[in-house]
């Protein structure tokens, strides 16, 4: 089987490789072929010097025409310019998220084995019109209202999505994923993004600072529950998949005081103490649009169930990143020498 | 007041664009000059031999740069492939209804005089996919699934609107229109033109074939209700105007059992007897798919209603369309001579 997983260097893109490598299959075929396309080189060894894995580094665009001579069997496209991004520079958010997913399914069709593709939308497709204001609970046939460029375009991916597979070019699923907490290394432009450094910086010894209101409520995703999903949704068969539109993983609803609490059960207060409150109007605006409370009735029906609980989140962080934890009551509560 | 309408010379947009020069006026402003850009020259002489007229023709993408060197006050966006012509030509459809739109959005954007665009959506977007059945009666918070690649890209089309307007560069409004029936002249590539076909031809002593079953209800607007329409939202202020989401247009739902009786009331048995029924599935697939209930909250927020039934559309028809209409009972029941 032949694989591709474009935004392959990214943090969740090198963590569904490294889980996809672990197990060596995927929907019952061996991974003969793993193919990583971003645009800089993974940094993770464990995948550089794998011999299924072939890095490809640069604009996706632009390497479409070489990445493709070889036909995939599965495509994760996960590669998107963050919503931060695509809110300072139109044009930006329009290339990388909008004509670069339109020029991998042409060139799907173009290669015309039907491949099956993932296509990581995102909760941010959801956006708070004031005039329109969503529901309590987002579900499934919930009208999108994005609020942002870059939700805007994640729902044009999907109707895209939607039609090539309806023409029969690709066997495609387009998915939401929630905001995924907590995420290791450094900040990104996403607005999300103090969403994992409230905890991760801390753990470091390290100042964050939390732009939006401590009850503020979120809907999140662990990596390892996001990757799960991911796959699930690309070994569906068709008979599972009900419909074309896109259907939305599974999220914990958490306020960001419950994050604390739970920062402080595993960190204690000297972690709390690191956070830094200073209101950003503009990113509390985008956060406060997104849906707090998601309704999944397609995943569940894949088995697909959000994270239990905060606490079991910040545990994986700090087991999964041992390196970057100093706090040595996290070390201990994750059985870390 | 600086005009634009693009598909100018169709039928719906040059009836648009006689009805603005007879009204003189929109929102109040004088109307100066009125571009009707098309891909063939409007065939009324009454729009052609008009000062204020300016007609453009050719691809509309390729004409952007010099029919936008002067800025338009308002634009009424009509200009697309049709859905059969679009299920038939993946191309032509994504070329004409999207890139086209696109082009025409940051044209606008460079522009920098922030117009008033009307883009002209279609009910087509909601589709009915056999596993996510829509709702009996679709409303403007339904959630299209669109089963045409027309239906697609009149819903990215939405989106983009959406999104230009949220970022301040154009003040759009999309407004999905139903079938309009009925259409003079001869019949196009819409999988929509028999439910014109069926009345114009017999008044015109031609066959006709209605290739779904008289059972089916569909949901129509007469073209003068639906040219009232589209200056409604492009006059609405911004106040009234609610949200960014597309509006549907109040239609009247009417099974062809229904039309065909009122063809019968009107031009009579010898007219009705000039349908000939044959099943085409792929045209009966696509009809079956629209949906034949509208909920028009917010166009009824703005005064705009359904036509109150088939028989004043017939009647419309044959008085706005007496060069074409030899039948005598029609023509009496019209008040022709």
């Amino acid at each position: 089987m032949n694989l591709l997983i474009t935004g392959g260097a990214g943090f969740l893109g090198a963590r569904l490789a490294r889980t996809l490598l672990q197990r060596g299959t995927l929907a019952g075929q061996r991974i003969a072929r793993l193919v990583l396309a971003d645009r800089a080189a993974p940094q993770d060894a464990a995948l550089t010097s794998d011999a299924r894995v072939q890095v490809k580094v640069g604009d996706l665009a632009a390497q479409l025409p070489t990445l493709m001579a070889a036909p995939f069997d599965a495509i994760f496209h996960l590669a998107a310019a963050v919503s931060g991004e695509c809110e300072a520079d139109f044009e930006l958010g329009m290339h990388a998220n909008f004509d670069t997913t339109r020029q991998l399914l042409d060139a799907c069709r173009a290669a015309g084995n039907r491949p099956r593709l993932v296509f990581s939308s995102s909760l941010a497709v959801f956006g708070s019109d004031p005039s329109l204001p969503l529901p309590e609970v987002v579900g499934d046939a919930t009208l999108p209202t994005p609020q942002t460029s870059y939700g805007i375009q994640k729902f044009i991916g999907e109707q895209l999505v939607a039609d090539y597979t309806r023409k029969g070019y690709i066997d495609g699923r387009s998915t939401r994923l929630a905001t995924v907490s907590v995420r290791p290394g450094r900040p990104n432009a996403a607005a999300s993004g103090f969403l994992s450094g409230i905890v991760r910086e801390p753990l470091a010894g390290l100042p964050a600072s939390c732009p939006v209101d401590v009850d503020t409520e979120v809907a999140l995703t662990s990596p390892a529950n996001t990757v799960a999903g991911l796959i699930a949704v690309v070994e569906a068969d068709a008979s599972s998949w009900i419909g074309r539109t896109a259907i939305n993983l599974p999220a914990l609803t958490v306020s960001v005081r419950a994050m604390l609490d739970a920062l402080r059960e595993i960190g204690g207060d000297e972690a709390v103490a690191l956070v830094r409150f200073g209101a950003d109007p503009s990113v509390a605006r985008m956060v406060g649009g997104w849906p707090a409370r998601v309704a999944s009735e397609r995943a569940q029906r894949l088995g697909l169930r959000a994270d239990s609980d905060f606490r079991s989140i910040v545990l994986q962080y700090v087991r999964d990143n041992a390196s970057a934890v100093t706090n040595a009551r996290a070390r201990a509560a994750a059985g870390l020498a």
